[in-house]
């Protein structure tokens, strides 16, 4: 039986992780679930972000199902630290896969694309880079301040997700794009360039390409379908990622996973979009992302079929939406579980 | 009188910078111009690519107009850091600036925008952060192998380029937009938010907002409207700056100039565009954007009149343009040089 950590979180990822639930409640019959209440309501009972007795309980799990955390009431980037960074570094996430996608009804911001005509994913470096926290400051706050920020990368660290990134383009359209900034950050560059070159030539059947991390900004706004699957660190891929989720319509349809391939420890599924504190409580979050996240999941669990049954189902209630009708946060997830529970059935 | 400073280099950089200095003659009557040839004929003939004395004798001009750099023979990153970045750091050039406008005539990739719609400008800080080479390898080629990228950071050289920004701000719409990503890079992030505040306090008739580099790469795309004045790092900057490229129609009609505010060295503007070896010497490259930047180069001489005119006179070709019809490289610049005569007799 799956065991499922759930961390519903702050605004509107209570409603959407409770629409996400009636989906894997029909895709995966029987998976337990353990509800963990994190994010700004413990912050500001307790001041704590993430226990370690709560941080060893979610690593019995098979994986975490996040909604979104986030208030106003806490200064930026403490749970953005201390919760999903904290689980990618502890329980070594070291794929942060986002798949991307113009579903039919999605109305992308870009001219003359159709639904079908975007279909990439990035696989981007979770655990190293920019992100490790290194660095520091010297006489902060006076005129004579400086400030470091360390980007650390390994031959390790690289060269396994990027095998990651081989693997997924082998089971698509078979072509890779290795996004750096080689011309200018030559030392991690180079080194992602040498990992990816040596991978490269135990994948044959994949076709690869270099591009600078601009280029391919620019590529993902005037020719996104051109991509198949990127490899990039860990800040590129960030920047990279919230693009793709602007050209296919947005960020509130937008799911994630921060994975551990090697399923050491629990890996994190989630939407893209934060918790939107303005519209929680009223019903009308579109849980779609939140749903998509847990095909993600199945996949990761071995699901495949569960998870192509989720994506379908989502595909469908996108494209049978009129642009007009509010949306309906509980109904979205009965609609789309009914429909998965069809298929499977 | 003037001295200009001219390195037209590489491929389509010799067409295009023919054409701008058509205009300069007309909008900058008498100046006077040094050629210099660098780039990858220099680089394969000599192993050289910015001498120290070619370095000095740039350094008695008053500012330099560069076509483009760089051709399939010369290993990617040679020219780029020897020439461009060297010039940076080398000239002090720390605001790098990419005014971004939606032309009329021009096709943007984004649905439901119009000409006008599109307005911004990107300062960008240039002679820090991570492009200083600061960093380096371990075991380099080996499964051991670490690499690291360090970015410095000064509060000196942030308050220059945010002052710089919050004067243009002033002299536009009043708006300006820092971007970073304080949440993660807290070191760097904590002094460019200590010292955005300290300067905004002088600045109260600006109104100011903060984004995270990855929204604000999203905003560019679904809502370029909304910007007026950016200043942002010189990493994230490149980024922003090829995004806000694509938006309003590619980098074939975009401009840069790599400024020294203080005049203590010359400047150096120049199409943002590459030396495009596949169509040079078919007198069939775009020159716009290396007259635009003749625009940029007359501002920053302090002739704004001159500069105004030139931005009209582009315009005005881009407006009057067929989108079916071959440019011709020699005709556009008549044409845009003869407009600059006419609003300046
Ligand atoms: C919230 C933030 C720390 C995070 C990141 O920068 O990775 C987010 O932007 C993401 O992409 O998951
Ligand atoms: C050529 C390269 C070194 C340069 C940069 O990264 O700054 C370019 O992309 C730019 O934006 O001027």
């Amino acid at each position: 039986m799956s065991r499922i950590a759930v961390i519903a979180g702050d605004g509107i990822g209570q409603e959407v992780i409770a629409e996400a639930q009636k989906v894997l409640a029909v895709a995966l019959p029987g998976y337990e679930s353990t509800e963990y209440d994190l994010g700004a309501r413990l912050y500001n009972r307790t001041g704590e972000v993430l226990p370690d007795s709560v941080l060893s309980e979610l690593d019995e799990h098979d994986g975490i199902l996040l909604g979104a955390i986030g208030d106003p009431s806490v200064p930026p980037g403490v749970l953005e630290r201390g919760l999903l960074l904290k689980l990618r570094f502890e329980f070594d996430q070291y794929v942060n896969l986002r798949p991307s996608r113009l579903y039919p009804g999605a109305t992308s911001p870009l001219a003359d694309v159709k639904p079908g005509d975007i279909d990439f994913v990035v696989v981007r470096e979770g655990t190293e880079g920019l992100y490790t926290g290194a660095g520091g400051n010297l006489h902060t706050g006076s005129p004579a301040e400086i400030a470091t920020e360390e980007s650390l990368n390994t031959r390790y660290g690289t060269e396994r997700v990027i095998r990651d990134a081989f693997e997924r383009a082998r089971r698509r359209r078979g072509h890779l794009t290795l996004v750096h900034k080689t011309n200018v950050l030559v030392h991690a560059g180079g080194l992602w360039k040498r990992a990816f070159d040596d991978v490269a030539a135990e994948y044959q059947d994949v076709t690869t390409e270099y591009q600078h991390v601009d280029a391919a900004a620019m590529f993902l706004v005037n020719r996104p379908h051109t991509f198949d699957v990127i490899v990039t660190d860990n800040l590129f891929g960030d920047i990279l990622t919230d693009i793709a989720a602007a050209v296919t319509g947005g960020i509130g349809l937008a799911a994630t996973g921060s994975i551990n391939p090697d399923h050491t420890h629990p890996s994190t599924f989630e939407p893209v979009h934060g918790s939107a504190p303005d519209i929680a409580g009223q019903g009308i979050a579109d849980p779609v992302a939140a749903i998509s996240s847990t095909a993600l999941l199945l996949e990761h669990l071995g699901r495949a079929d569960a998870a192509v049954a989720v994506s379908a189902a989502v595909e469908r209630e996108l494209a049978s939406r009129d642009s007009g009708t509010q949306i309906r946060t509980g109904e979205v997830g009965d609609r789309v579980a009914a429909d998965v529970a069809g298929q499977l059935s």
